[in-house]
């Protein structure tokens, strides 16, 4: 039967790519992005985070198999904190009831490995207590301090998402609902999100100074797409809380052996 | 083009089941095991790594596609410290200039959710070391002395052979020699290797016990073949140093969000 795919992120990027991927391999994907896509929402927004949900369910008739929570900002901004958690945990949240009435229900979030860069304490602990309005506080502050600590508020969300899927995925809610959920935490992607980052030489060779790639280096979003696939596709009924790096190495060297 | 796979441990479980899934899919497959398969070695000894290599480079002509390092023994023995880390390493690096004739090599190794299990430092401190002398020496003290200790040999090798994995990914012999190197951590899958763990209903929920898999439970080989056969794959050219657990979710319980 014909897989209906719900992908946040899906104007651009890794989410277009994914989105692209899975039409070609014959699903139905409904898109969602701030615009020019099937759901036009602002997941900063309690309402449009609503509007997401309610959009979902009449489009898809009120059954669907995978969620692929995508949509993030990598920008300095209070809007990176509230996209980046707090619109990714209500996208696999929300959705969750309709993905119940799946056979083989699937979701995946898209963290980053600037996960394993520095964070800020009380924003990343905002995050994890799911306190909304102490996080965008935080991210206030950081954003208009230096660019350092504006810096902090992309790997702070990244690691707080990354850290609720570990959490979540085991629980009665997910797990127990035999519902895989997992996440992918890329590195240095070649998208929009990253062209500033990647525009010229002088920037590349800084960049690849904090993201070491030796595996084959910068890459394009369709190699995250097949990942992402692969993940919600039927074939994945057992990975549970994983964060899977595709990053070319970048976690590998990082950490090293002391994680595994 | 048809791509050409050597998978050890062919001939039971995991190593069966990924087999088939990859013949299934129209692959080409050099099997090895202890008996039984393409290739019949004995993984514990030079000889049996030695005959791998030079038989796997006569029946495919000098060139490999991928390898899949699945063989592996659960017992309280020597010979499991022996096959499932120093079997599995020389399979990865003798077969590593077979790949490297390959446009799309790679390399998956099997360890086990077991690698979170209790260790013993010094089995642990010799296989790191690469030293097989001490590793088996300390491995037949352990195989001597109480049930928790010869338990302890399994675990050890399957933290070693992670952290190998690990280690030697982002190495210029492997990411840089475009050669994607992965893990996979099963938990409880059942195969003959576990037959005796998953035999009655009381071993079964001692077992849980320990592997606790919210999602899914315990499950057939074939959901890890499909994993292997991902990574495996041409799609796969940018994770590096991976462990994925296929678990249920033991990882993400034991863990919780202290890694991701």
């Amino acid at each position: 039967m014909e897989r209906t795919y719900v992908i946040t992120g899906a104007a651009s990027g890794i989410g277009k790519a994914t989105k692209e991927l899975l039409e070609a391999r014959g699903a139905r994907v409904i898109g969602a992005d701030i615009a020019g896509s099937d759901v036009n929402v602002d997941l900063t927004t309690l309402q449009g985070r609503q509007t997401l949900v309610s959009e979902v369910e009449r489009l898809s008739d009120g059954r669907i198999d995978a969620v692929l929570a995508v949509a993030g900002l990598s920008s300095p901004t209070v809007a990176t904190a509230a996209v980046n958690y707090f619109g990714a945990v209500a996208t696999l949240e929300g959705l969750r009831p309709l993905l119940a009435k799946s056979d083989s229900p699937r979701a995946v979030a898209v963290t980053s490995m600037a996960s394993l860069m520095p964070h800020d304490d009380a924003l990343l602990d905002a995050f994890l207590d799911g306190n909304e309005e102490a996080a965008l506080a935080r991210a206030a502050e950081l954003a208009a301090g230096s660019p350092e600590q504006g810096n902090l508020i992309y790997g702070s969300s990244k690691q707080a998402l990354s850290r609720w899927v570990r959490r979540q995925a085991p629980t009665a809610d997910w797990a127990g609902a035999n519902i895989p959920v997992n996440a992918v935490a890329p590195g240095v992607v070649l998208t929009p999100m990253t062209a500033s980052l990647t525009g010229t030489e002088e920037a590349r060779t800084q960049l690849a100074g904090m993201v070491p790639m030796p595996l084959n280096g910068f890459f394009g979003p369709e190699s995250v797409a097949q990942l992402l696939a692969w993940l919600s596709s039927e074939e994945n009924g057992h990975l549970c809380g994983q964060v899977i790096f595709i990053d070319g190495g970048s976690d590998a060297v990082i950490r090293g052996d002391s994680t595994w």
